[in-house]
């Protein structure tokens, strides 16, 4: 049975090694893939984004263990969840709102976040006192889950029936006539501007300024502003051999939109 | 099998994944956890503070291989040895000392080191020219070791009888009437000290100025001083949304009291 | 099977823990180990060093998947070969011509590059909208192409036959009388100068100044010049305590000779 693993616990300390002991005292059959460990600490819309961009390409069935989470010891439920053949297991605090939510059809209604089970109830782990820490949520009580998970226990075992709140980690974009407006939703480690609309056909992304679609960077000039289908299928707004983020000051949350090449709002130089 | 590595050998460099390597071949069914291996370099205190915090959590005969070895082609002692159900295989210089010693009673004799197996006739691993280099035992010494072990290899068929020496990574804390006296064994990197002292009960902490326990954070005001029990068992003593190292100028080694709620100590302001 | 992943992805990212997945959706039994993923962006040198330094540690049959790929999306082949009973996939662009040349004889005929397989031709994994991304081929191609042999396929069947280009990532060291001339390939974090020459009994290295060639760092003083053969074979040259780099300016590429100690030139002073 695989499990990804995906923190802000970095990997100096032996946090998320610990967190594997956990889940392979359970289930001795486990196997492990780290996703990343290096987000930037308390920030659930990284993590989000970084969860949605990969639970996709694992086998069926696979266990994803995420833990970015801020409310530790407060009232924030943990929970589990069942999505597309995949299990979940984590803080419900919008960690994975770009999992449920991600296949929004703009004129369609908005999906219901599924039902998952409550793991307040689980016991601590073997081999520490057998008293959950007020700190260390991910070895006391997510990694157990993880852990009963991938050695077959059921869902339903793990907990009361619970409905996940309905927080998303970013807005959806929206549809203004032929325009979509939305955000930039991350900005990776070379300054490319990561958004929420996820374009097709040719057209121009404008954010501050212009950044013309194209399908390489090699299509424009170093230094030069561009936009791409990034490898996850969003938009993304770059410079070529540079820092989008760094040239133009754009900050996460900044609006974006999105013109078709058909659009009349072409016209506009 | 279950192995898990700590060292201080960055993930830069092909190092550690060399060392699996070694294993795997050894032990086809060896199965790796990493610890952590951003330890800072040739600091055996530190890992020996990781290796402290996370080995009960792991299945039982687990192998933990350990390197952190300022003294690398010097007389310290390669070992391997089994504490607790568990197999240590790693230099003999203290980094193991807060496995075998770490339930210290106050009053009761201190324990004694275990009898360990000396790994210096070890033979070369394969992939390479057969001699063992004298910078890199983590490969030519201490991961074919491990990997002998994984593949069910006897403790005694690694080499001869050797007691582990009495090396310690920190003191043990002492009683001074009702006061525990003790010190700051690390710092994590939020800037947290973390003592010796495994508090029981209300109580305060010492060290340059007062830092009463609680049990969350969210229980005084950002920027106070407070003391609570860290995931591991050790009272740490912390500035809530701060760096108490930084904030009080406190340093590894700087001594820390206990003084539990119904010390007559408690009098002193 | 063992698949051993090289990448200049970084760990921030879950790009590295995606190629897994895509991995282990096509080959349950797969089993990583991570060489290193955070080699300077678009240094195939310093890939080509690393992988050549790792490979022969694993067990026969290992596929090492290799990625550091400034011409992703350009005319550069995607390819999987085998070498010396291992498997190799990636870009080739010199990032294997490490592997395949390492065993130059100096006055022999240079080896010929392996047959190799053109893997263009593969599917875009499952999981995504199964269009190949212009930009991140280490999911899209080249882990696909692992899968498929992680999991038995044959080699024939990834691709048509092609020739694997003579792109070596540093040249092969040349003797000029009882002097042999190579060049600085890498440098460690430590600043040891790492170059291209293995040599064979006493001598003296040469590159700006001389390095003595001595078998521990405490053979001299500390700050003074060494050199010594590294745990991979080459020789290194460096500062005891220091960085040879910084203390001599010294860069990748740089020229630097071995003398034997019986050579005439050991007059020279």
């Amino acid at each position: 049975m695989w499990v990804t693993l995906l923190t802000d616990f970095g990997l100096r300390d032996p946090y998320v090694g610990i967190m594997k002991g956990v889940i392979a005292r359970l289930a001795p059959e486990a196997r492990f893939i780290d996703l990343c460990h290096d987000l930037p600490p308390q920030d659930v819309r990284a993590g989000a984004y970084a969860l949605s961009t990969a639970w996709r390409y694992f086998p069926a069935n696979t266990i994803h263990l995420a833990v970015v989470d801020p409310g530790v010891g407060s009232a924030r439920v943990p929970v589990a969840f069942e999505f597309g053949g995949h299990h979940f297991v984590g803080p419900d605090n919008g960690l994975f709102g770009a999992v449920w939510s991600e296949e929004v059809e703009f004129d369609g209604d908005p999906p219901s976040p599924p039902v998952a089970r409550d793991l307040s109830g689980l016991p601590a782990p073997d081999g520490g006192d057998g008293v959950r820490s007020s700190t260390f949520h991910g070895r006391d009580l997510f990694a157990p889950a993880a852990g009963r998970l991938a050695r077959g226990d059921a869902l339903e075992s793990l907990g009361s029936a619970t409905r996940l709140s309905d927080v998303r980690p970013w807005p959806a974009p929206v549809r203004d006539g032929p325009v979509v407006r939305g955000e930039v939703i991350a900005i990776d480690r070379f300054g490319n501007l990561i958004t929420n609309i996820r374009p097709t056909g040719p057209g121009r992304f404008r954010s501050g300024r212009e950044f013309p679609r194209v399908d390489h960077y090699a299509e424009v000039a170093v230094g030069d502003a561009l936009s791409l289908v990034g490898s996850a299928g969003y938009g993304e707004l770059s410079v070529r051999d540079g820092s989008a983020a760094d040239r133009f000051d754009r900050s996460v949350g900044d609006p974006v939109t999105w013109e078709p090449a058909t659009a009349p709002s072409e016209d506009r130089a």
